[in-house]
């Protein structure tokens, strides 16, 4: 199947996410068919994107800058914090455009099994502004996992140390435009319990 | 969503065969949230990819050398060449080792709708082979749709003009491991046809 170079394509394609050796031909061969259109931008844009990667040091979002560009947007209000499990969260919370505070990327969960314990996880910038009093709301948006949970209560157990700061999390239910006889029984079950007035 | 270098490597993910907008995020971050690891090797690996490669001129493989490792390889038989649509049906049939002969990629199928006509296709190498007397058999390997079909027999009306040459097709049946419920009238009515002797 050609060359070296060639192969080595295919072998790190293969290694993405999603991706098997079927689809790794197939994007090396889409690539290679017109390289100067294809293959040579994307590669000319991997290389920019991986010299100018930053991890902000307040939040832990990926961006270009250190503090990143949500951190440092004056009409942003940094009295409220995000915390979410991972960076594509925070874009997908972004992408919806629902929350005008800050964030707190933690990079994972805790998880015993998977070795990630609470000093595996970026707390730590989050603590330090909660000292300096700035903060006056904490969102707990993490994942409705068993993995999720036991985060979020490590987590409150810590907050509840600073007083004055409102501790609340995302709330479970019917998602928007969902059908109810396809949802799974513990969201069914969340759904009718934090149930409302209507 | 970060800054201006990870929207566009966002964008070009996005252009490539079965992504769209969600799947290049994820594959985005994947690469970025370790650089050293997943991006920078993989944008090396594009970029040497994109310089190396070439098309034989032989028989329009994409290899790192012209004419090809296929076409220069003593062990294959340059007698008897198998015609193909594309460089992946050539992987295909070279991963299943089952030709040992060489190839012709014509790069398309004639397609009057699609604006590809005879002059758009990698034939010109093949009937010079031809001429040149040292060819055998050819084996029409295309794929079994409509297009297809119109381009072997466009092909065969031209290889008609070349004396002592056989000209083969692949057969159409049932797909090996194949159950038979599963299979479409015109795959079933084709098996059914070549039917031979148990």
């Amino acid at each position: 199947m050609g060359g070296h170079e060639i192969e080595q394509l295919i072998r790190l394609l293969g290694r993405l996410p999603g991706f098997g050796p079927r689809s790794a031909r197939r994007i090396a061969l889409f690539l290679l068919r017109d390289p100067q259109a294809r293959l040579v931008p994307l590669a000319r844009a991997l290389e920019r994107a991986g010299e100018a990667i930053k991890t902000c040091s307040t939040c832990g979002n990926l961006d270009t800058v250190d503090p990143c560009h949500i951190c440092t947007d004056p009409l942003r209000d940094p009295g409220v914090v995000c915390v979410v499990e991972t960076v594509g969260d925070l874009w997908a919370l972004e992408r919806a455009g629902v929350h005008r505070g800050v964030y707190q990327v933690l990079g994972g969960t805790l998880s015993p099994l998977a070795g990630i314990g609470p000093e595996d996880l970026n707390v730590g910038p989050l603590l330090e502004r909660l000292e300096q009093g700035s903060v006056r709301e904490v969102i707990l948006a993490l994942g409705a996992t068993v993995e999720g949970a036991t985060t979020m209560h490590w987590l409150m157990d810590k907050l509840a140390f600073y007083e004055g700061v409102t501790v609340s999390r995302v709330a479970q239910g019917m998602p928007v435009g969902g059908a109810l006889d396809v949802l799974d029984d513990g969201t069914l079950a969340a759904a009718l319990g934090a149930r409302r007035p209507a």
